[in-house]
């Protein structure tokens, strides 16, 4: 059995009910899912400064449940902490941004983004040069970047994301399309009887390729003991200390 | 219960016994693995104009067992035929080029690339600028342009290509190796234990990301018929006629 | 006397008539041209699967002419075959995507790509990809996807293409603007007239560098033969059996 | 009077004191310059996992002395904080990567980058591609892996890193030198006249670069105070609770 | 003291004195400005030709003033006879396209560039290729191809400019904004209370980015003296002769 | 007849024989070449600095000769007065790297830069990032920085050149080499036969180019008349004065 642990880095328990059910839905035959939310930082990550400030509790949530989980996955978009997580632990660690690039890189040539906020534009942008996939990105497709997301997500709604997903497609020549933004989790599933190319959620994906990462050789790696300061002893652990 | 079809595009049934092992060592909970060698074309594909040659029979494979595989990997490194199979077929298409890529890249952040000979060096510099990963790969360590793969793995080849590995992340900087090569099918999970940092095997990142991507969702997509000629009753159905 | 063989992919007689007339007028002197028509394959090629189903076809028309041809253009938007036909052939072979994208860049900084349907549009994103010009393209300026050819090309055609073509420029900073598609072969020279900056017809360049590259210096390079099975036996003579 | 705040991210006060000295011979007219040490984290920032947890106790270090600056100068090779610094700070904040990139870019046309040791560069490689400048990096020169920084610079060490910035010069066509590591802080100007291209050291760059860009207009930009939750006062205070 | 030549490329005298007095105001503490008309050649430099022609004269102006300044600025948009004049004297040169987009990179993730008319777009694709910092740049901003800049700045204009500037932050994600065009040299302090990011103004940010680099080490470098015929005694003695 | 000037932008009259010579031997039928020397400038370009400074006495000679050629061949390697050149002229004007890189690039996937001297790298690379194409190109080879050309190309000199070659072809995978610098003009067809990939030499490239295009559509763009002062008449013709 491989247990997938998916981490919102975001404090709200909401956001993670959300995700800890598509991550449920997503899990592949042999694996078991379990969502769990930082035990500090921000309600809703949103900036670079964010990403920084969420890096220390992720960590220490992966670190507080070591052992108990053979993939993990940073269910924020812009992926926070993902490069220390990789380094610090034995187990493979994904980012639903990156695990959506990639997923969705293989899907079809040239991928579009579809949120109801261009917020998280920044975000993706710096995502797409972290992982060196700029090139296969067919373009944004973003509301307003004053938007928020609806709490209910009813006709008109659908309708907006559905016309989004369609000038990606007619207008950038998307041949995938990724449905950005914690909240639209489990969305595209819902969504993809009505759009000729693939629907990518980074949540999905994200576990899906733990799921995949996990069964891959993997390098046991004694690492020498580093004496790291001020944090707390979960953190701290991470150091061999 | 997924089952992927693996294709050997080579002619050579050895090579297709080798990675039908690998690609069932590979599968995950819940998968099988069927691995069938290409009607007609090359005993061993190296060159562009063999990637081209080798294309029709990787679909008339493909075309004759449809509806008996819900993914599909193309297990020539250079993935001949990927992109029109991505099209033509309504399920995934992955190739093992492609996957070992995208799946290093999610295991370090720059990934080298080894193998026996140099003669492959040129394909793989077609795929990583296709793929637009170029600037994920750390550089490539290969013997030489003549140099042809043992049929035995003895302690003298394990020897060269543990060296070929060092070189890569001592001196490249390597975090993630791709072992590259048809007959190097199976060898990364022997030579993991002496190496720190991960291997990569293209057979078995694709089946594994095949199995990933057959569970997310997909478009049904009807396609008009479109008038082909020239070629066999399977190529043929694939345009619908 | 330099032959040069302009060969159409697709299987319709009255485009080779076109792209004939098109290669006629720009042959330069002491050059000749004649145009042949593929086989076998699609009366259209558009998509990534008909490039390479239109390769094999390509390739037999082109072995079945060998000696009688100093120079050959492969005269399809895409560049379909065109990197076997290189390497399998004693002489220069030129892509009508190549010749335009190479042409333009030498005769402006940025080239803009104008055609009446957006349905051309991925391949030539893969084009520019693959031959490395990217950095050079200007952008697109294109009809809507679904928008086809006219049969004639009347005042408001013409209306409509001098549109898009003065959009490139004063939009995009195109400095030359390839047009783009085979129904529009032989149209640059009429409509340049009517515009400031040089526009590029596919066929008309590929002419003029094929005859160019025939001049220069070529290595004899005899080749092993190779074991292909599954052809027929123009194009397994490329293979030296 | 433009007071520059010089924060040395490792915890290693004599690392600070050498940086504190080339902080202030670099110090331009009219500049004063503070070094301090981070009150937490790593004695030495090596890893990506380090820069990540060194990146609050370098927030909480600049969000103490705010008001006490006019630009600061983050002193940690890799940029640590860097991103979430700039956003949170209404002054000017520099890495000494940052900076050694853009000056040594606008002295030469293609920078080298020399260490006594290989362990830098994945951080080089991050940081370079991170600030968009790789195109300027004519490549690294560096010692063994596992070299560590001489406690004094003897004439071996001097005659060492000279052969290797021969090199950057000669083989990788340098313009101008990156010295490369916090106990090189101070040596390129000691260096200088025995080399034909500018040496550029990054704390020095950094000093300099903050100056320039304190008297520069900046936006008065209120921002929204946002819950974040875990932090200490000072990091809290950033966020504006 | 820090003496910085300015020197206006165009031989617009009005032009010379806008920029001495932006020039003024952005000199740091210890530092003297000086603007100088080059000698001949364009009143308005526009084309790339113009570019080659004012060189001459820039590099004229620049050899009569040897030892008189300790840094220099070269004034015009696109950077003409920069990488000649960086070789030849032994101070530091600065562009003032160069220096806006390094100093915008340091003051945002992505900077973009607002003008009254689109005719300066050419070379700034140019420059941000030549300096390797497109893939810093948002996009542009301007009026139309045939404006011209206006005599003064009134509230129209102003309105213009504000909207133009908007729309690259609410549009393009730019976090930081360059002001271009000689006419608009000193708006950016003028402007900046009504903008939420960092507004950059050429030649404010060259006299100061050369002020830091005048006080970072240089190498001597004799310079053999070459045979250069043709030019006035001036630019003729930069070659030693 | 198509008439095409090959301007010698070095004041060497021996390297305008060589090149004359070479010229000649490539001129397609229909076409007859001249070969002229710089009025004024340096014996021998080779930095960034003579690019600028060869630039005038290229565009008076390319003047002064108005109405007597159909095309005009820049022949010095770097390109200098090229972008210049073909703004004010109503013929095509090629590059010898230009044409060298875009015929290179026609006849391999990678092409290889070998030469005597390391002393042309720098100009190379500028020119490969100025047209575009760097990502062709498969690397230098070159002899050491400081090396002279052979005044007579004798066998050791000859030996030499092919291992670079080979070295190309074989460590770089080059699948064409460009023969760099003007001593070598000439030489790529004598040595082709002890070569397996094209040879390219950027004079014989260039004048093929130039007939090439010559054939091809361009526009009549009146220009309006431009004030530009200090030049003589022949340059100052060029702005319609």
């Amino acid at each position: 059995m491989t247990r997938i642990l998916v981490l919102n880095g975001n404090t709200t328990q909401a956001v993670t009910d959300r995700i800890a059910e598509a991550a449920r839905a997503a899990a592949p035959a042999g694996a078991t899912t379990e969502a769990v939310t930082a035990p500090f930082g921000l309600p809703l990550i949103v900036t670079r400064a964010d990403w920084l400030l969420s890096g220390p509790p992720i960590l220490e949530a992966l670190a507080a449940r070591r052992g108990s989980y053979d993939a993990a996955v940073i269910a924020v978009f812009g992926d926070p902490a993902l490069d220390a997580a990789k380094l610090l632990l034995d187990v493979p660690v994904i980012g639903i941004s990156e695990a959506a690039f990639h997923a969705a890189a293989m899907l079809g040539r040239r991928f579009g983004i579809v949120s109801f906020t261009a917020a998280l534009r920044p975000m993706f942008e710096d995502c797409l040069d972290h992982h060196g996939l700029r090139a296969r990105c067919a373009g944004f497709r973003m509301g307003p970047t004053d938007a928020t997301y609806p709490a209910q997500l009813g006709a008109a709604e659908t309708a907006q994301l559905l016309a989004l997903i369609d000038q990606s497609i007619a207008e950038d020549g998307a041949e995938a399309v990724i449905l950005a933004g914690g909240p639209l989790a489990g969305l595209a599933a819902m969504l993809q009887p009505s759009v000729g190319v693939p629907l990518v959620d980074g949540t999905v994906a994200a576990v899906r390729m733990a799921a995949a990462l996990a069964g891959m050789p993997r390098p046991q790696r004694p690492r020498p003991a580093r004496p790291l300061s001020g944090y707390g002893a979960e953190v701290t652990s991470l150091y061999g200390a």
